[in-house]
């Protein structure tokens, strides 16, 4: 019997801040959740139901799926909010796990087995991961979940992901109905003797728990292209140079002499100016990526406005605007590493390049500075000449104050002449 | 009888300011007024005089005219200056204004209606223009003019452009005589029952009244282009792209992967550098458009000297230069309507777009950002990386105060062996 | 009988400041030092050694010449280190003073007159040079050494290269042991009636005095090129430009419209990226002049990463860094002469283009405006967007002081819609 599906969309954000909604949030033009339906369908469930908040439950009705608004907060109040749904054997995903389609196929084969009631996944890495590990015995029991350990004190090298199978999904509901969190519904289970196999998984994982595995995500994607793809009425200029694996939606146009480096994705309807180079880039649906822009492994949104900008590593939310000569930096001085405040901590990101994160609606103002690792909140704006190296808020304009500007008589003349000497150094053209 | 033309030469222009003469302020190689005499003749008027001030008078008489010294100031003692050249039909005409020729056979024609005594001109418009108004009666008679309505309490939508038709000439003198204005003696001549008459035009109408009006009238002629015209000894390299109307001087230079969009002017002499994106702009003489630089919808006057710029809907006057980085902003951040602020008073530009208006001789440094609508006194310089957010007066020195940094011991040391690392990254060539 | 030669190589570079040891400077992948110790072997000398200081002997010992460390300070000193090697014929050059090889013929052949005691060379010219002047009489003979006279008080035009030769080195011992200084021992040897005889040169000559002076070192080699060289393995884009003399090491890699003006000197694994301009400079090894570059007259050294930059008569040090938009200008806003500070002293550069002189290990941050003239010293790091216009010691960090910018609400809301009809103002790709 197939498992019904769960998929966990409902979760709030904050640690995500300033980007929107994480189940929403596109790749290659469409929505996360989206793209975790069609796995799911793809990887043959038909009975599927998503687990949404009260902002996302409207959007989410629309792609033909069952919902249901989660009623309280955290994962078991999630898992319980679809406990009309849940019957007879069940799979709980998260939206914003992604993974190669062959987990799931490897997760019910190990479900099958006959005395196996749970099956967990652990992601085998000897990279930290901030989140919960498995710990295994030889027959590849799940003896013990780890929450987030500290660096250097990780149990084992699982780090769990969340695609959890149930043998009877009726035992999950009883147990998460005396237990307040998932996790220790989980825990009671290992202690009561159920057999919580575990299932090890080493290939693709896109996540999303900081904005900046926006780029993590990104990756995801782009590595899952298998062949160049030019949609529709697409017009490219003959000196545009397309170079390795680059998916362009239809309407777009490229102009003289723009490179785009693979693996990268253009969205529909996109302008690609004059003199640009792209690499291992996503661009959404109408931006305009203007005259003499670099992009360098970033992710913008829709509706973006580049022009004369150098942005490396670096998350565009939709209908974000950059005035010419703003930069978004993504290498530090020292070339250290990048820390990021997320709710009043300084989290260290694990990369030496990373730019900047920023929320939807922001304007920045021309030849800004952005440092790396810093986050804009929505609708902010940012003035002429900035250099801001600390995060901003929602809402908020940041500019120069105008004292730092002096003002006097120019005692200076320019001497004639001089310019008709310069122009004779200007190279002849051959 | 051919009537005779006294072209208006003389006004002030402070509201032009920081722009020089707008009598001599050049479009496609020629000043306006030579324009307006060419256009003139063209007409088949034989008799023409330009009225001049001090200032413009000794150049304006090279140019195959007779002239004469306006005595006096306002329209009235304009046209009085050239008292002594009145005789018959007179046709009054302003040397910033301009359009179709066919404006003149109309009012000609107007003009030789038995009963006419006086035939003015109304732009026919349901934009408001800051000038006057003419009232109109079924017969097409003039029986009102008002002057600068307020926005919304237009009279009509006849904008009275300054191509006023006399039968004779005498008569306006002798009203003029006994009135101070212009405008009472027409509404004097009105009230005495002369029959004034009006044209209604619907064409191209060129004027320069605010400095940033010199957007519009670089528009109202490179609307007259019919066809790209390259001059001689022009060099332009197999990688440029010219597209559209385009009209290039002798002797221009035009070097790899420069993009032209038409309508556009370049002028004699000037030199377009590698990588420099040029839309629907003019170039005056002996430029230099370097490296790097994109241009759109600007006039620039002769000598200008670019490198590594952005500039949108701006108006550089002659011999202006701005070092690499410098950005004039054509947008406000909110995207809302552009203020200038003219003889102390804060004018509606009727433009979202408008970037900044600089006076002769200017420099404006490396790095600095100009913000829209602002204008630049000439011979004024900008230090690098200010930003400049309000009109500078002429001959001034803006740069930044040097307490606004601070220096300390750098306790960063770079970890060598990253940059190989970094380098790795980048795309093999193909 | 061939004369033996000492090379100086152990003088202390205080006005050479920030830039490292003169002797090692490299140019065309190789330090001065080897290219003085080449010359001297194709000029036939066989006995060659060099005076060195304990910071370059480690590294000239490797270049297979005699060596010897330098005890005591001074040009004296340096050649009494060398006392033991000294036997015969004796010519004396400098490690940082280049010239055509004819040189050494001319200085030989008047060596070989039988009466000559001593030959120095006097550089032909009517500029100002802040060295010693040749005073020399009818018979070619030089009875008067001044040092450094004031502008506009040079005895001659012959100023003093040190190409030394002395019939009798011993002799030469003998009176530096008499005296502490190497001038003062000439002027012992004229005023004693020894035949000094004079020759006067008129080709190029390459010094390094001032940290500047690299500039001029630079050009000394770069118009030694007589034709095109393409290194082994390198790669250029079919829509790269290289004209004229250009030499291209192996290795090097040319991306896609980037544009190469002679002469120029490309070092050995050097990326040069997209869009790029680069004329009449010379990049070190390893280097990467990244997306739309623009670099004119400039030096280079190893390991130097830059994009979207502009420099102009700049000398970066090696492994120096420039965030995007970092401008290093070269010219004042009143294009006067450009002034430098060297040991306390404002010194006149004689250059009306000078950029930035930049010590090795130097990062400087995005939208940084580097001001003409002003030097950096080594493991420095200026923050983004510094405006810096004097000079900056060694391991310094200069910042903006966060003090400069306001952060408040945001009253501002973007209009929708407006952005759609921007769109449409881009020109159709055609």
């Amino acid at each position: 019997m197939q498992p019904k599906v769960i998929i966990l969309a409902a979760g709030k954000a904050e640690r995500f801040w300033p980007l929107s909604d994480k189940a929403l949030f596109p790749f290659l033009g469409k929505s996360l959740i989206e793209h975790q339906i069609e796995r799911t369908r793809k990887a043959g469930f038909r009975e599927v139901i998503v687990v949404c908040n009260r902002d996302n439950l409207p959007i989410i009705k629309n792609f033909k799926i069952k919902t249901v608004l989660q009623k309280g907060e955290g994962q078991a109040a999630a898992i319980l909010s679809a406990k009309n749904f849940i019957q007879g054997p069940l799979l709980i995903v998260n939206a914003n796990d992604l993974f190669d389609p062959s987990l799931f196929k490897k997760v019910l084969l190990v479900g099958k087995g006959k005395e196996t009631e749970v099956c967990l996944v652990g992601y085998q890495t000897t990279n930290y991961f901030p989140g919960g590990y498995l710990v295994v015995n030889k027959k590849n029991e799940v003896k013990k979940i780890v929450e987030k350990p500290s660096q250097g004190k990780e149990p084992s090298d699982l780090v769990r992901i969340v695609v959890d199978f149930f043998r009877q999904g009726e035992k999950l509901v009883n147990y998460l109905q005396q237990e307040i969190l998932y996790e220790k519904a989980l825990a009671e289970m290992i202690k009561n003797g159920e057999v919580v196999k575990a299932v090890s998984y080493q290939k693709e994982w896109g996540f999303l728990k900081y904005p900046w595995d926006t780029l993590g995500m990104m990756d995801f994607f782009l590595r899952t292209f298998k062949k160049k793809k030019i949609g529709r009425n697409v017009k490219i200029s003959k000196t545009a140079v397309i170079l390795g694996l680059v998916m362009i939606e239809d309407g777009v146009k490229i102009f003289e002499n723009a490179k785009i480096v693979g693996p990268a994705y253009i969205g529909q309807g996109t302008i690609i100016g004059n003199n640009t180079l792209i690499r291992e880039s996503m661009i959404g649906r109408n931006c305009v990526v203007g005259f003499s822009t670099e992009i360098t492994r970033s992710y913008l949104g829709d509706d973006c406005w580049l022009h004369s900008n150098y942005l490396g590593d670096s998350v565009l939310d939709k209908n974000v605007s950059l005035g010419a000569g703003a930069v978004l930096a993504n290498l530090r001085l020292d070339e250290g590493n990048i820390y990021s405040c997320v709710k009043g901590e300084k989290i260290h990101t694990r990369r030496t390049k990373l730019g900047v994160i920023v929320g939807q609606n922001v304007r920045i103002g021309v030849n800004t500075s952005m440092m790396p690792g810093i986050k804009i909140g929505e609708n902010s704006f940012i003035g002429a000449g900035v250099v801001l190296d600390k995060d901003l808020g929602e809402g908020k304009f940041c500019g120069f104050k105008k004292k730092s500007l002096t003002i006097r008589r120019n005692r200076s003349r320019i001497k004639r002449g001089e310019r008709e000497e310069f122009k004779k150094e200007l190279t002849v053209l051959r």
